[in-house]
């Protein structure tokens, strides 16, 4: 059992802060929170093993549920084209160098430092189609005692000759990976999803193997959706059947009849909507990206409204950062210029709103994780704003501030899974 | 005289990056640039004084045109309402504070402490309308050798009491600042510049004094423009002789009659803009805070295309961040989303160009300064970007990932007018 005591702020109800000034948290050696308290239950034993950590912020740490780990090469840079020209001009280039399983190790080991250097301690992780180099980065992951879900990239169709794989291809890679995280991961921090690239990218044969295989298995499924206007009239085209876009995963098993990622849904409304609230499939929301590549606004409020899973992801490198800090600004930003654009009709996002997106609201992928409500998980991060806490800002404001202002440098100490995680040396 | 070696980049030419690899550039002992070299003219006296600065990137410094200096406290705060309710709520309280000096130099410091910090070497700073308070602002900056445009604010209508003067105290007060500047920044470094809250905020008696002082003096004038709609619908009101809501200051001599920037311009279209053409009126567009304010997207492709002038600005604190990094990102990210909403009619702001309005755009207001040509005056910033250069980027490259992956870390060196600055200490 530890015991760690700070300014605790967590979001056990989506938008409310549940803030415990100079609080204590009681972690088993299981990794599960026990309780918060305000004061020590009398109880000599705990008080002796309190590790204070003074007037710093303790919070559970992030989840980046969107992130393409082989375009970190390319954060910051190529952002002068729109979804489908970016692709093939800078991303499937870039992608086609982890046939070598050298390059990926190099590129991956500074993927997995980055995450935790930002403080995000899971993610859901797009690989490559190349089964060696995902497997690499999966075993760093597993190294780092960082949480993920790791995706062999499904791509048989307009793709370039080189970044291209077969339906048998795909499946044999994806058995290889599973087999390797039950033996290699056991207690179930690093798990395999399955990852179909895009509609565009996925045969129909492909896509169907890859849903009898989320129903044989139960893992997880990720993928894009409705992301940018001329990326959806191609899938109409590509899948006239389809009643709409999320109709051309739904009809393979990929939407929802295991758990579900799909990014973006900037477009997503009336019958796709419908069909991701009833399958219980979350929307990742990635705003900086969608900014970055001038895809569009996702109407998050309405989701919220129908009681859609949102969470939040970084996408790099469509998006230009890995902080998600940056998301939850962005987040709130693109809320307000919908509430601009629906003259307010859309209300915006709060503060506390994108915190618990970040946080609970992903975390609630890998199960109970981003909170520190009794049987969660140890996720947290212990920050140290004293640089901006110069005239006696108030708790929330402190928050706000870190969110707004803060960086890398404040995060003092990382947890997951009641494990405090040491910067990672490989 | 001093010779620098580094990667040189600026803009000379808008939108378009010179590029120096390990080259010279050479700075007279008065601050002004020799010019930039490849390789040094067969000079035995000026190859003794190279200061080499290896592989790091060297750049013209930052220039934020529009900033709150008293709003600093509030940075990274209150960003929850539009513009008119967020000034009463939030801003005014805390400006009120100002008339207390002691608070003043307290906060100011830190203020000047932070533009120097994230590399702004020149600013056009908005104070309060507390003379003393104004006037330490001011000699903070003479203090760090930092430039600036300081103006004491008048607003006597629509206020509340407690912030509130009359046109003869600010007239008093603009005289005082003046008459101090003249003699204690005998350079010109720290310059008072007139500055009307905006009109909803001053009286045509105000309006019609400070043109007048305009007239007198030469001194340039500073306020806000078509930043959010209820405020021009305000304005219409408010002034039904005018044409548009520039016009509300034209009239008066206060609109490119001497030097002249105007924030936001987020709906500034027709009259207005050919106005601003004509008389010369520098657009500062402050994207930050136009998203967090939910303003609206100033269509800066179309000031550019009628060869009106754009600088940058923060504008903390309903900017949310004193780094002009931040606000070139924004600018990208806003024309793109401008872009997506005119269906491509817009073009959007490539990295060189908001390098550019960053740089030599906004230097522009201060005569020769953003630019490494011949003349200018050296402002620069010396960048180590080396956890960034991982895997040989280009120059290009290198700059792109500095503007959108960097921070204040990365920022080695500083200089001002040929003067390497280093941290103030007050």
């Amino acid at each position: 059992m530890k015991i760690y005591r700070a300014n605790i702020i967590h979001t056990p109800t989506p938008g409310k802060l549940e803030i415990i000034p100079h609080g204590y948290v009681v972690v088993q050696s299981n990794g599960l929170v026990e309780g918060v308290y305000a004061d020590l239950p009398e109880n000599m034993d705990w008080r002796r093993q309190v590790m204070d950590f003074g007037d710093k912020l303790l919070i559970p740490a992030f989840n980046d549920l969107h992130v393409h780990a082989p375009q970190y090469r390319n954060m910051g840079l190529a952002l002068d084209l729109e979804l489908l020209p970016w692709l093939n001009t800078y991303t499937f280039p870039e992608e086609t160098k982890y046939a070598d399983p050298e390059y990926a190790r190099r590129l991956y080991r500074r993927f997995v430092h980055e995450l935790w250097m930002q403080g995000t301690m899971r993610s859901a992780v797009f690989g490559t189609i190349h089964p060696e180099s995902t497997r690499i980065l999966a075993d760093l992951f597993i190294q780092a005692g960082m949480g993920a879900y790791v995706g062999l990239v499904g791509m048989n169709r307009n793709c370039p000759a080189t970044l291209h794989n077969t339906t048998e291809e795909v499946m044999a890679g994806m058995r290889m990976l599973k087999a390797h995280l039950d033996e290699h991961s056991a207690d179930g921090m690093v798990r395999p999803i399955i990852t179909p690239r895009f509609v565009p990218s996925c045969s129909d044969e492909m896509l169907c193997a890859m849903g009898a295989y989320a129903a044989e298995t139960g893992l997880p499924v990720q993928s894009h959706l409705s992301e940018n206007l001329s990326e959806i009239d191609w899938v109409k085209e590509l899948e006239p059947d389809s009643t709409c876009y999320g109709d051309a995963y739904n009809r393979y098993g990929l939407f929802g009849q295991t758990p579900t990622l799909m990014a973006h849904c900037c477009y997503t409304d009336g019958e796709e909507m419908e069909l991701m609230r009833k399958n219980g499939v979350y929307v990742v929301h990635c705003p900086m990206s969608n900014s970055n590549l001038s895809s569009g606004m996702a109407p998050i409020r309405k989701f919220l409204n129908e009681g859609i899973h949102v969470a939040l992801g970084t996408d790099v490198s469509a998006g230009h950062h890995m902080s998600m800090l940056r998301v939850m600004q962005y987040a709130i930003q693109v809320s307000k210029l919908n509430y601009a654009q629906t003259k307010g009709e859309m209300s915006f996002l709060s503060l506390s709103e994108v915190f618990y997106l970040a946080t609970k609201g992903g975390g609630s992928f890998f199960g109970k994780v981003g909170s520190f409500e009794p049987g969660y998980e140890f996720d947290a991060l212990l920050v140290d704003d004293s640089y901006l806490n110069y005239d006696n800002y108030t708790l929330p404001q402190r928050l706000e501030r870190y969110i707004y202002l803060g960086d890398d440098r404040d995060i003092k100490r990382r947890f997951c899974r009641g494990v405090e995680l040491n910067e990672p040396v490989f």
